[in-house]
């Protein structure tokens, strides 16, 4: 796969998704299969079973091991192989490769690169999850057929809204609001207030807003996977103090990238806020709305990628709104370009950054 | 694309297929993009926008502009972007090629070549179209899965008639009459008199011919894209005087081929004739028996594609009923390796024939 | 193709699937057009026109004769052009190749190599053929999506049943049988013997056994494309006379392998039994429960085949139960090098098999 980091947790799968039958998805272009054990943990292998390439996820899950289902051979959690019928030795060739996993926030997060490096405080933490008065919601995966990056750079760019979201969370009066962009420690921010504006359509609906809002959204992206937008709509005319906005809707919408191949990514949503909560015909409603949404996007970024195969291109004019879009691009090939480079045994990553934009230009 | 000329009017689509929405299709291998402005004028572009690729057809007419559905840039009839939302400056890379477009006949032609040339008074001339006593019907487009060369060699080939068109238009009877072939200023015609036979059974069943009947075929080839059959079928024994062709039935059976990809083309086919004017339930039985006619050319030429695809060849053995659908293809062989030549800045366009000669053998 | 014998005879289809319609199929990769004459014979072309490439499956039998749905050339059985409509000379290009057709236990066979080695008589005898008190059942020709070396490794290898055919013919009381492979003169052998065990669920569901049972398989493979397994079911606890064994459950089950493309396989079967015979409704059982036996074998070598196609490989750890599968295919290996050998010129087979062997590590 190209501009891909491996050193990271990606989400595989939502918790409920996994149970004690195997579980197949194709993660960085290599296939997993991942199961439960008895004690609840997860296990996650290379789904192709050592001895002829079978799909383990053909089998069942046996005591705790996966059972091929081709002729029976059982690995554990770590991939090594614990029985083959009608042997006792077990050729050491017969293992599997195994992947770490850790589960956090109702969601299965799998290590595709250094298993020594896969330290579960590394998960991205989710604001006010488990917080009284804030609701969670968890969005069916969609599958967008794009590289990851176009979302990327689709999540961190406010200004599509207008125009790819009209039916939904669009807004005219905000096509002419400037965005800003900034850089802090650990990811990329672009904002942008829309003041004395009509409520856009999701939140008109809702009643809660008689007059006119101010409508704010922050698109933060933490590379290379986890992108947030921080949502607040409140009625104009107020100052925009932490507790004016908590006054308000506010939510923090999710979304977690998962590379499948150079050409297609998981799409996990989810969704906290602070509205609704504890009503289950409102969340039905705001859970159609976002897949709508994020469909929306898939359509564009789709195409895109259709078109970005047939020309060999990704773009041919720039405009000022591709700023916030591209530096957070620029994160990730810097972060690939540095793994390469360890990889390789480079002297440093920087002089793999640098001789990569060489061989490009 | 190969064998294509590019300097040509191509039908792009029935007028009626094209209102204030975008409309979509792919031309000589590039994605078009075609809208109808508030004046009733056409505009086509490339469906692809300056910014990001992602096709235009997924936006909106805006203004007589095609809005982008992703940032909501507007390009008009010429390709100039003419506004980019939140920024003054519009960059000069951002505007998208521009197709020469006309309306006659109730046909949007298309000019993929040079612009400089795109003169409509060379569009193709229908004959007898708004003539009193002649109707016109405009046939659903079809898609033929093969290279239009294929279809130009079907077209001028009347000896396929009797078997592949066993149960609509064929007839038995015509197979042993060898076709006669000439050459005309502008175009190749293929022609064959059957006499005192049966009529076909797509006449038959009109109840018109009491007797046997004389019938007679011409199939025009005007390159690169236009075929025109004309066909007579009369009561057996009278001279064939233009008069008492006009009694009889007669017809002018138009096809215009776009080349879509090397493998795939739009068939379009247009009908007119002098008899059952007025009549919509014959008219609705004619358009039924066309379509099933030309979807049995569709079966054959797609097939042999699949084959020319597997095999790299094209005819192994060679038939006296060649001669006309080759006269045919050479043409716009000829005329290909002239704007192949000229682009080239070659000598002249007959230089560069006899080179590809050289080449190919 | 790779790894193909070409000097053998496969199945080309059951003998009722031919009439006098063109059948078609596609046989070691070349498509292939069948047909039945007035006198019962069969015929096999090259399914191809020899003119403009058109499927003569397109077309239809005339007088013993395919005629072309293109132009109506008339080819006979041995692929000779024997009319051209509207001339009289025939091209001596105008001829397709055909190939030599057998039929024999219901079934066409078809010789894909040299005709001169075509001999009727090197058809495989199927056992108990037409004997009183054995029912023979013709299965519905599956397509299994794998090359046909995987197929024939599956079907010489006993310890796949209790995993793969857990919900039909599996026994896990088998699993820790080691099965036995010899060479014989013209073919593999791999059996073993399950004694003192529950009969089978398909057995078990006869009610014809009480208790244990003592169980056989044999699983013959003749190269390059059939396999037997002989199948025996007796009360446990009697010797193993073929008097004893006459009086179980005793069947031939064979497969005929025809590859279709390197990664697919026609796939036949055909179960000779002496049970049940002249029952309807356990036939029809029967036949449904094999069905979905062999489909259970298709999921798992076609998946194995999408990751040999991804890897490159085929197998990365060795057990002790591939050596009859793999004695198996390098019959098949050493025959295709020695055609291939032969078909050079080289100065001996055995040369060629080594110099491919080099070629190859």
């Amino acid at each position: 796969m190209h501009y891909v980091v491996r050193n990271a947790w990606y989400v595989l799968a939502w918790s409920k998704e996994i149970g004690d039958t195997p579980f197949s998805r194709r993660v960085l272009d290599e296939p997993i299969v991942a199961y439960r054990k008895r004690n609840g943990e997860l296990a996650a292998l290379l789904d192709r079973c050592a001895h002829k390439l079978v799909p383990l996820s053909l089998g069942q899950v046996v005591d705790d091991t996966l059972q091929c289902g081709y002729h029976g051979l059982q690995f554990d959690g770590s991939g090594a192989c614990v029985h083959v019928p009608g042997q006792d030795r077990i050729p050491p060739a017969a293992r599997v490769r195994s992947f770490p996993v850790a589960e956090r926030y109702g969601a299965a997060w799998i290590w595709m690169g250094d298993p020594e490096r896969a330290d579960p405080g590394l998960i991205h933490v989710i604001e006010r999850y488990d917080t009284p008065g804030w609701a969670v919601l968890w969005g069916e995966r969609q599958h967008h057929l794009t590289h990851y990056l176009n979302i990327v750079e689709n999540l961190q760019d406010p200004a599509h809204t207008t125009y790819t979201h009209r039916s939904t969370i669009g807004n005219p009066a905000s096509s002419e609001v400037a965005p800003v962009t900034e850089e802090a420690d650990d990811h990329i921010v672009t904002y942008r207030w829309t003041l004395d504006a009509e409520p856009p359509p999701i939140d008109r609906a809702s009643g809660a807003f008689e007059g006119l809002t101010d409508r704010c959204q922050y698109y933060r992206f933490f590379p290379p996977c986890v992108s947030r937008v921080d949502v607040v709509t409140m009625d104009a005319g107020q100052e925009h103090t932490e507790a004016n906005m908590d006054r308000g809707r506010r939510a923090y919408s999710y979304k977690f990238l998962t590379p499948e191949t150079d050409t297609s990514t998981h799409f996990f949503w989810m969704h906290v806020r602070n509205f609704g909560v504890g009503d289950a015909d409102f969340e039905a409603r705001l859970a159609c709305e976002f897949s709508r949404t994020f469909q929306e996007d898939n359509v564009v970024t789709s195409a895109m990628q259709r078109e970005q195969n047939v020309t060999g291109l990704r773009q041919t004019a720039w405009l000022n709104i591709d700023a916030g879009p591209a530096r957070a691009r620029r994160m990730i090939e810097k972060m690939a370009a540095a793994e390469a480079a360890e990889a390789a045994g480079a002297a440093s990553p920087a002089d793999a950054v640098s001789r990569r934009t060489v061989a490009a230009s």
